[in-house]
């Protein structure tokens, strides 16, 4: 019984792919409302779609050859194979038709909550949220079958066929294979949430000033030729990119969690590969355990709390995820010692292991916790930028610059002590298991985020469609509980992502064939300097790309008005598609410099400079990277809400304040300052961060010190750790830096 | 002879200050200028020198206090020696009276400098580089003097008279010793840093909001009573914080040098404190060939560039430091291998180490040139941050965020170059020994640094005096070329603050007796998340207090035009002293908690985690501090020439723009914001990462791992150092951590 568990992962893959299916089927059946709703609809998903086409086109060229680069290095090295290519296509393949099945689901689903939201709120809700849980589901069912899939051909071809040694070279080549799977499928990602965030807030930012500021029309006119720009990028950046990138982290973090899992001898019925099993497990069982939560958001009458329909759902998850796995991991892991043999030979027990994804859970719902105090109304650090509005844009900037720098402070602190004590209990597999058990219900996360953009476009299509004012309300309401999912999945996101990488990066030290990364070392501590500042050059790129794109849109608009008469009198309808057209060639000629840094960085390190200054860098680029995603999505969120707070007016020193004065005005600063750092650069920091450990994983073998060529032939008898020997009839105290004890 | 050279160093200090009190005594017995003036230049001096006793008055205490811990804890390790309390409070003492004299002739030098306005620009350059060098040569000649007799007395102390081993603890301890000088120097740099950014920004950001913006009235205006806390300002934070800070870096990085130069076996004719005592040397050398550049600084008519005149004698300085060394260096320091016996037993030559001063004075300069580039009118970062200021304020602070992230990239690379390069020429000295190579011409570039500050108050008091146009024509000259100076002081402070910090943070590791820093561990992992963030909190908190204190200045000066009547029409005089005193209060009251951070992190990090993890987290700190630093000067120097472009006009898509454009509203903005980056938050950086530097090198004999207490006596015959050990009849490769040979 125990040899047929591996095959349980791509069933429980399957089953939430049967799931998504039929949910999906039920939202295309919905009612999609009159002709004009269908008409601007399909300018949306239209839109959505030709960016995806254009995004593919150009992405096509990059995974043919990245694939024949792969495919040939995977030819140099003992451990490699050039099936490496394949995994990596397939990666690839999956994440691009997770985006689209994602993309596809949320343009469907949008203009059915609007019709839906002429009805009831509970009915908009069911119709929004079974939209996002489309995505949900099809990302986390897609990732773990393709992961449980390939792991048992990778096994089969190179463990068992082989007759190979599952802790050694044998199973290190089949892990190493697919590895190439979370390289695909995080590169796609990357070019999906910098190309998609750019997209959007081009869109978003040059619709405004035109529309709004020039043309004095309201937000989602459609009288402004950028309006379906601007819906279309909710799809394209929130949803697909959004998308794309937990599909990699997930992904990613499985795979950390294998290899680290292959270093531990471990006595158990499932073969010794056990503890190489239990993250692919624990992701079938959480992506369950997500289609209950799924059930569990509902809401009886419009007065009902949707945040708490939400967080019911979401936490019904966790708990039953957390619940289940102490039984599994109490049958799959042996009693006794666990030894991990690298980082200090760390001995565990399979407590630990549960613990390790207890805390996983915890730092996760911490971190949500956490950003969403910072950028939440009525809360301090929000009120604090609204007051400092009222002396000017001046003062609302550093309001907010001094906010997101202070928000890093608590998550840091948590993520700090969630590696330090997942160490304690398990390790380095500790660390990468706590990832695991917090992207355990990725699907119902993601359901959560996904349905915040949802409801923005019923928002807009209501708007568009010239819709009764309490259909607007409905989905105000749904938009106003999305706002704050999408903060709280932001500081998700960033906590999986670092933690991810952690893994990664323990994962990467165990394949480079290196023992430390000694940042005492003077070349080492160069790689950290110039990793950090990655992140630095990165956010540079990403909000000047925006800056450049929203000029692009801006002319365009101020064309379409000049040229085309009668559109301010509805006479004559503006080109949607020129619109769509500029934020879909912008944002895919912006991001190819970003995207060359995040992939070229660790190539260009680890070849030049050898695995311990890359690991320096990586090392770099993750604390770098996380501290200014923080601080630019929670920025970015706090002014936002800042602004939001004006609408229904706030009282400074005694004065109520509302939309239109000078201190609201000042608070539209802060929020177009924000909008490019919590919707392109600040997330964006996420799939740096990963895409840049995965990238150093893969080319681990290659730039590996020591002899690794030789190295496949010697037989293991014994793992014998000393950490220290006495020799007595020296001198001297000295220390000695690296001893290798051959056979 | 060899042995006398030792004196040489002292001696050398007491000629830069026999120098400077010349030249001080020629700036003094220039003309004053009318009554008028003479009593403005007093209120100017009347609330430094009350800032200045304010903040010693606080200061006062912390000394006693972090003296007595100091003398106590001197008591609990055998390297260690109560006598180090004394030698903190010398440091402590002589970076106050550095601060004190700077502040004092600069507060003279600024009248002096209008009077002389009045005939001719050569003569205003001349009163106020005098004014500048006065400072330079006080600062490094108080340093050179103070750590060269310091130093002769410890090395008497615990190494000559108890015949101790200059390679061995007695040296150490002699060193350690030593330490507590450099700690005090930079204790109060960082308040006087921290307290001078805060005073002269909220000053500033308070003058001109209410003046300009409510009241009308130009800059500078005697009607104003904040505009002499403005003036203040200038003094207390870019003379006296700036002279603090370099202070610091040039005693710390000489501290630095001397501890590795311990570690160095050396049979040189010194007694083998060669390596040790040549840091003191350079730095006397670089002082003596200060002086002589500063006889270069002058121009002949009002025509000639004063830049030109500023750059002939700063590169004359370090030509001949360079020139001078070669041959101090092949005097001193043995034939044959030096080896430094940590980081890898790295084995160099003289040669290496006259290799590393040179590579300290290119990035020291590559530096300086960089940050010129990103700040200076009609340059490319400039220029496109002036562009983004016709689309508003929001686009005008996207521009300079990106421009400011942008410019951490050469810097960064410069930096990582230095380091790599250094460390091949001599090792972890190597590193130190660029550092001191760049500190060498500190007094030179100290004396650039502050004329400019004192051209800016000239300027001021031309303005209140309501002297002739062609004053103030010739004053804003000077000024114009000070702001260029002091964007490029800033560049070459923060890597002159890195290098330090890298060195300190070598000597570190010795001290705290750990081989590495192995950030693949998880709690060192969790140390440099922890060490990164803490940069932003401290960001956060200075540039939170600016806007705090701007807010008490606007009130105040609102009451103040409210309840004396007449101070419009010059019928009455405003309450200068009171906006003063706010500025005094405030800055003292908000300097304490970004203070706190920064020497309590190290110690609880230390005592709590070991001195492993506080390596982490200095690292951590060091490198997101560099960051975080040259990010925000460049930002703020780019907003602060974008808008003053705006004056003599700029051209955006073809059309001119001038002062009150709406564009150059929105680089009011960006300027307002870039204020507390570029003169609180950002040069702030420089100190906390020295400061958390130092302070782990003082308790690092406290934390230190092993048995550091038994060590005393253990007497050496040999040093050993075999970097691999290969065991034959072992059954694996394995490694092991570490490994210690006892005799």
């Amino acid at each position: 019984m125990e040899q047929m568990f591996i095959y349980l992962v791509p069933v429980l893959g399957i089953i939430g792919l049967i799931v998504m299916a039929i949910k999906s089927a039920w939202v295309t059946k919905q009612e999609t409302g009159d002709d004009n709703m269908v008409e601007l609809a399909g300018h949306i998903a239209k839109g959505a779609m030709a960016f995806l086409k254009a995004e593919w086109k150009i992405l096509g060229y990059f995974v043919v050859i990245a694939a024949i680069i792969l495919g040939w290095s995977g030819t140099l090295v003992e451990t490699s194979s050039p099936i490496i290519a394949i995994s990596f296509i397939i990666g690839a393949l999956l994440s691009a038709f997770a985006g689209y099945m994602g993309m596809n689901i949320a343009t469907k689903a949008n203009v059915r909550t609007t019709q839906a939201a002429k009805t009831s709120l509970k009915g908009a809700l069911n119709v929004s949220f079974t939209g996002g849980s489309v995505m949900g589901l099809g990302v986390a069912g897609l990732a773990v079958l393709g992961m449980g899939s390939l792991f048992i051909v990778f096994y089969n071809v190179f463990v068992l066929s082989t007759g190979g040694d599952v802790n050694g070279a044998a199973m290190e080549t089949a892990l190493e294979v697919l590895a190439g799977f979370s390289l695909g499928a995080e590169s796609i990602a990357l070019f999906a949430r910098v190309g998609g965030g750019i997209y959007t807030k081009a869109a978003d930012v040059g619709a405004d000033l035109v529309g709004k500021v020039e043309a004095g029309i309201p937000e989602d006119d459609v009288r402004n030729p950028a309006t379906i720009a601007d819906n279309v990028g909710d799809n394209v950046g929130d949803v697909a990119g959004m998308g794309a990138d937990l599909f990699g982290s997930y992904v990613a973090t499985i795979l950390a969690s294998m290899v680290l899992g292959r270093e531990i001898v471990s006595a158990d019925n499932f073969g010794g590969i056990a503890p190489v099993l239990l993250p692919l497990v624990i992701a079938g069982l959480g992506l369950m355990f997500s289609i209950v939560g799924t059930f569990f958001v509902k809401i009886n009458k419009d007065t009902d709390s949707v945040q708490a329909a939400l967080n019911k759902g979401n936490w019904i998850s966790i708990l039953l995820t957390v619940a289940a796995s102490y039984p599994l991991i109490m049958y799959m892991l042996p009693d006794g010692d666990l030894i991990l043999s690298r980082g200090g030979s760390i001995v565990f027990t399979k407590m630990g292991v549960f613990g390790a994804v207890v805390i996983g859970l915890i730092v996760g719902a911490l971190m949500s916790m956490i950003t969403e105090y910072y950028t939440s109304m009525g809360k301090r650090p929000v009120n604090s930028i609204i007051k400092q509005s009222s002396t000017g844009h001046a003062t609302n900037i550093i309001g907010g610059l001094s906010v997101g720098m202070e928000s890093t402070v608590a998550p840091i602190l948590v993520l700090a002590a969630g590696i330090y004590t997942s160490f304690l209990a398990a390790g380095l597999y500790g660390v990468a298991i706590a990832a695991a058990g917090m992207m355990a219900t990725t699907a119902m996360q993601l359901a959560i985020d996904a349905f915040g953009p949802i409801a923005d476009n019923a928002g807009g299509i209501a708007e568009m469609s010239g819709l009764p004012k309490e259909v607007r309300e409905r989905t105000d309401i749904l938009d106003a509980v999305g706002n704050t999912t999408a903060a709280s999945g932001k500081g998700f996101a960033i906590a999986s992502a670092a933690l991810t990488a952690l893994a990664l990066f323990a994962a990467y030290v165990g394949i480079a064939g290196i023992d430390s990364i000694d940042i005492y070392k003077a070349d080492v501590l160069a790689g950290l300097f110039v990793g950090a500042m990655i992140p630095f050059i990165f956010s540079s790129l990403a909000i000047a790309a925006v800056g450049r794109a929203a000029m692009d849109m801006v002319n365009e608009v101020r064309r379409q008005f000049r040229e085309i008469p009668g559109i301010m009198e509805y006479k004559a309808k503006p080109e949607y598609e020129k619109c769509v057209e500029i934020s879909t060639k912008a944002s895919l000629r912006e991001m190819v410099a970003p995207g060359a840094i995040a992939l070229l960085t660790p190539i260009i390190v680890g070849f030049a400079f050898g695995p311990e200054v890359l690991g320096g860098t990586l090392a770099g680029i993750t604390v770098s990277g996380v501290l200014m995603g923080i601080f630019q999505n929670n920025a970015g969120g706090a002014w936002d809400n800042a602004k939001k707070s004006f609408e229904k007016g706030v009282m400074i020193d005694g004065v109520m304040q509302y939309k239109g004065s000078d201190a609201h005005k000042a608070s539209v600063t802060g929020d177009t300052v924000g909008d490019p750092f919590k919707d392109t650069s600040g997330p964006s920091m996420n799939i740096l961060i990963k895409l840049t450990s995965i990238v150093a994983l893969v080319i681990a073998p290659h730039i590996s010190e020591g002899d690794r060529h030789t190295r496949g032939d010697i037989e293991v008898e014994k793992i014998e750790i000393k950490k220290e020997i006495i020799i007595e009839d020296a001198k001297e105290i000295v220390s000695i830096e690296k001893i290798e004890i051959v056979k």
